[in-house]
């Protein structure tokens, strides 16, 4: 829904109207928690004009008791960013095309929600039936030039399951079809990447094609590796994390160890759905 | 560090300087992938001479070949966030007191890093050995008012482990001492929260003491509850994730159920900590 300026008394939700009065405010969505959510369209709007709304608005919303006041301004607006930070608002996300910026009115102690705070990879351990496990080597970033061999890792896109993204990226780099069996282990680390934490998911994954084509832009070389040779290499022997994760492979190869599988749930009202990752063997046994 | 204008070559970390000429560059450091970070301090800048030198920093860039140029603009330099969108850069991301802003130069594909994408939840299953569950009600939120009896849950604040939110969220929550046992099951689901992806960890935690006290501020009751009473409930019932989770706690209370629990690993090179998730039961058997 696009914001406007509307009569003093705004509803939820309100259509596109011109700009009334001198005490007009910004129409915006009550969340649920006694916070409003105003949404500006991409329409240009004057920043003295939007200034002068938004002071009254913020009269307006502290009259009403209101708590958290969101204003998501798309990035053809940038103008309008300076005056809201300068009436009090501060960042609270970006995205590629806008910015949302958030002011908390009362004196009682903030309780906004956080930003997403971790990105989520994936790793993939695909093993054919010779006990040989799909590894590549990368042309760029900290293991370019190395000579070291990897399991295929990556990063899952927005709105992607952990599932898919890992059967995407053996696909991108390796030109591998599989299927997905479970997740192994996964680690979460901090102050990673512009200081946000990192969750990294270890798959397993089972082949369903086995005739590599590498993916010409980002990787260097792929292959079929010796289960053992890829473990002997000084880097894993080195690598806490890569140790434990050669050991649960190993583990899973010879039959001992079960993960966490996925299984589809509903949603009841918005029937929609999304994975919980168990250990369904112990379950349904 | 902070960036200032520089001579036209600038060495990957340079201290400040001053303006010396036209042609100065902005400073910045070179990252892993070909790309350039420049982090502004907060001293300000006047935008006309911020333009001039980031349209001669983008040139000089382009020419040796830079890729993803990224630029951290603190809050007080609020004012030069247009000039930069003016200049092509787009929003990366943003935190309470910065703008992340990048630009990617090559014309072919970006492979410039996403931001963060998911917030990481958790909620505790905590039993006493009465078989009893700790539940509590919230005083807002969508379960305010209804009557539902819910366990403790919460979001893992900005470099916390996921086994420490959980300890933490309890004991705020109700007062109650618990130790991390492990992660029972976890939940992806996307477009929930700002269209970001969640994922909700479900824990059992033991617990230490069990002298209840509810806090005031976000918890309208708290008790001790029959965990077949929790589990009776038509909220618990209707629920697909919630019928799982049942099952799953009621496994692990007839110690049939084994999930994933932390071990400290560290980094060879920064020597920093984090966890890994994994069956240390089947590992160790």
């Amino acid at each position: 829904m696009s914001a406007s300026a509307s009569s003093s008394s705004p509803s939820p939700v309100l259509p596109d109207r011109q700009v009334q009065t001198a005490d007009s405010v910004l129409s915006g969505k009550e969340d649920e928690h006694g916070g409003v959510i105003v949404e500006m369209s991409t329409e240009p709007i004057d920043p003295i004009m939007f200034n002068s709304l938004l002071k009254a608005s913020m009269i307006h919303w502290k009259q009403q008791g209101k708590r958290g006041i969101w204003i998501k301004l798309p990035i053809e607006l940038v103008n309008l960013v300076e005056p809201a930070v300068k009436e009090g608002f501060y960042y609270h996300h970006a995205e590629p095309k806008h910015l949302m910026l958030v002011h908390w009115i009362p004196e009682t102690i903030n309780t906004l929600p956080a930003n997403a705070s971790h990105r989520v990879g994936v790793g993939a351990f695909v093993m054919n039936e010779n006990g040989e496990v799909l590894v590549v080597q990368e042309k760029s970033g900290k293991f370019q030039g190395t000579g070291i061999w990897k399991f295929p890792t990556g990063v899952v896109d927005e709105g992607e399951d952990i599932c898919d993204a890992a059967v995407r990226e053996v696909k991108e780099e390796t030109g591998i079809n599989t299927k997905f069996v479970e997740i192994l282990a996964f680690r979460q680390s901090h102050k990673s990447f512009f200081n946000k934490s990192d969750l990294f998911f270890m798959c397993m994954l089972q082949p369903i094609s086995f005739d590599i084509q590498k993916q010409e832009r980002e990787i260097e070389a792929a292959q079929w590796m010796a289960f053992e040779e890829y473990a002997a290499q000084a880097f894993v022997q080195k690598h806490d994390l890569l140790r434990y994760i050669v050991k649960i492979c190993a583990a899973k190869r010879d039959g001992k160890y079960t993960g966490f599988s996925p299984v589809p749930t509903i949603t009841t009202v918005l029937k929609k759905q999304s994975n919980l990752y168990f250990n369904t063997k112990d379950l349904n046994s």
